[in-house]
């Protein structure tokens, strides 16, 4: 099913525009090059919308926020969308600060996203501003499990109908959302919790796939997750032959990715909708 | 002896607040993950407080400092030490410029810190502005020897009782003192020069380390210390085996430190207190 | 040739103040312990003259500027100038921003630079904004090739004319050219341009290099760039013998450039002069 969306990521080697933390930037380039993107990294308000205007694509990542990247990352996801550019949000920390949360809320109110992708928690933080979905998040454990599973995809679906950006919420099992079709994505290891950035790094692929599939959002993030997810368990086989660690791990990861092909792709994801 | 430390940090996976360099950032993030902790970056002005109220301690690091960054840091260290919360500092490159000499010695007049580490120049540069220690000062040499170990010893104590804050000085040999005892540490192996942030990284996990046992930041700081160490000296023997050099050592180290437990630090730690 | 070059750099550990982007800030570091110098990054504009003083060169690189580090990157640059410190840019981007062409154009216009190194879109940025060397630059292609050679060349001696720096064209084929003397180096491989920041590490390599031999910037600049090209070969035998990835090519670069010396450097370079 993802053979056309690897083909235009190929084929056009899009652009990423990325606002993003400082913590995991490099990661998220070289995962960029490594799918088959191309990064660039501006941040400063004179030239956001500028850089926006050359890209396929727009990545906002609040990881690490201040009062100069926020008006940075509105003009920008601003200009993005006058040109239908796809802008993917990752609310980092969503819920952790006053600033997160109000910077979140000031994002969905004056951008329109193609994709958000968060953990449970921060996409929940998402969820309860919103004043309609507050009562299916209480219902939402903070990990969604086999059992909670019909109810996350209910949430996810919802969220995406009031908000009309694909959800994506990663986790042990991974829900990738509109409001009428879901995907749950059982790719993955738990190795993948122990390296930083692995959510950053998934974020700034989806943004790679979307710029090339701007016409079939929900499948090219779905193809991103099960990628992400895929290197994961690859990855991991490599570290364990070779009794490395965490931070080999976080190497091995990146590789698998660059490695990838739709086929092996295609053969790997352990893909299901509902 | 460093069992309860481990069994600690393991058991609360502290989550320690990092206003740090953005050279090594990445490294301290996955180390806090490696030792068993949690790592929040945040350095805005308006949320650094927040930040800091849902963690267990406060990681400082001036490597690349700037004005906005400094006021966070005020801000995050007030509010850590009204919460009792341990606060660890890295004056990276304290002795190089004014800003940063005069951004440590602020620091040190707000801010209650439980320990400070540093190379032998930096904390020298501490010490020479708190009036007191100057003549300790002139008469250790900038690397702390065999010979000159007593003498450095002495200096570590009389600055750890004039700043209330266990001193941590690493070189070739490491001391680790608070007013009345220190230890001796003689992990570590010399390719760690090689590797840009391993001082960064030491100080990252003797924050995590102190935030899961704030009743004992003597020996956190120690079994910290131990680990970093021990953790080069394995990392060491991999990459010779594997003709590697000192990209992939850094690598290593990260690896080690998640592998290692109470077991293989206790048997490794080449430790002595006087 | 090169041997004088390097012993100077291993005999001096030159200190090198670095004003770069955040995205390859950490592989700036890395590789620069790795050729045998030291980094110290420092973008406040209250310490950047001061840290500048104690170092040997200025590695000033625009990846992610901003109006901050723009107003470092000039009072750096006229404190290295005065003291008569080689001072190195990679204007990365430009072209691509008015932010970046007008910046690049500030620094060229207030700081006298010893190296400049980009790709040929950056440099062709450069160039037609001089006024005198427009019509070069209409008649190159945007790469350089066996057949586009000559002409590349005579581009980058008329460059280095007019700015006075030593012009480095990075890309398939290498051009390091003053005014009248131009080498032309083969080494590297096509899978470092999968890896981000291949271009920063190599001119930071270069402001190392000149740092320690300021009165042979041709030579150390070209040095620096067969050093980091055949480090890229090298690096791309590890990588398929163990069947690994292109962040695993990343780790490998720097190894190997740490791993290499003036004899290693001398047999592999494929360097000619023209």
């Amino acid at each position: 099913m993802f053979e056309k969306i690897i083909e235009n990521v190929n084929r056009t080697t899009p652009l990423v525009h990325c606002i993003t933390n400082y913590v995991t930037v490099n990661d998220c380039a070289n995962v960029l090059l490594a799918c088959g993107g191309s990064p660039i990294m501006a941040d400063d308000n004179s030239e956001a919308e500028e850089i926006t205007t050359i890209c396929k694509s727009l990545y906002i990542n609040i990881g690490t926020l201040n009062e100069r990247t926020i008006i940075s990352m509105l003009k920008a996801g601003r200009k993005a969308n006058a040109l239908s550019h796809p802008v993917i949000l990752d609310p980092v920390g969503a819920g952790a600060s006053t600033l997160r949360t109000d910077t979140a809320f000031a994002l969905l109110a004056n951008i329109r996203f193609s994709v958000i992708r968060g953990n449970i928690s921060e996409i929940r933080t998402l969820a309860s501003g919103s004043g309609t979905t507050k009562g299916v998040d209480a219902d939402i454990s903070d990990i969604v499990t086999e059992e909670s599973l019909d109810e996350a995809v209910a949430f996810a679906k919802a969220l995406s109908a009031h908000t009309h950006a694909v959800i994506v919420i990663t986790g042990e099992i991974d829900i990738v959302a509109d409001s009428k079709k879901a995907f749950i994505i059982r790719n993955g290891h738990p190795m993948m919790r122990k390296v930083s950035g692995t959510g950053c790094m998934l974020t700034a692929v989806i943004a790679a796939f979307c710029g090339a599939n701007q016409d079939n959002i929900l499948d090219a993030a779905a193809a991103a997750v099960c990628m992400m997810g895929l290197s994961g368990e690859l990855a991991h086989i490599r570290v364990t032959q070779n009794h490395a660690g965490i931070s080999t791990y976080r190497t091995c990861i990146i590789d698998e990715i660059g490695k990838m092909d739709a086929g092996s792709l295609e053969k790997g994801a352990k893909i299901e909708s509902r």
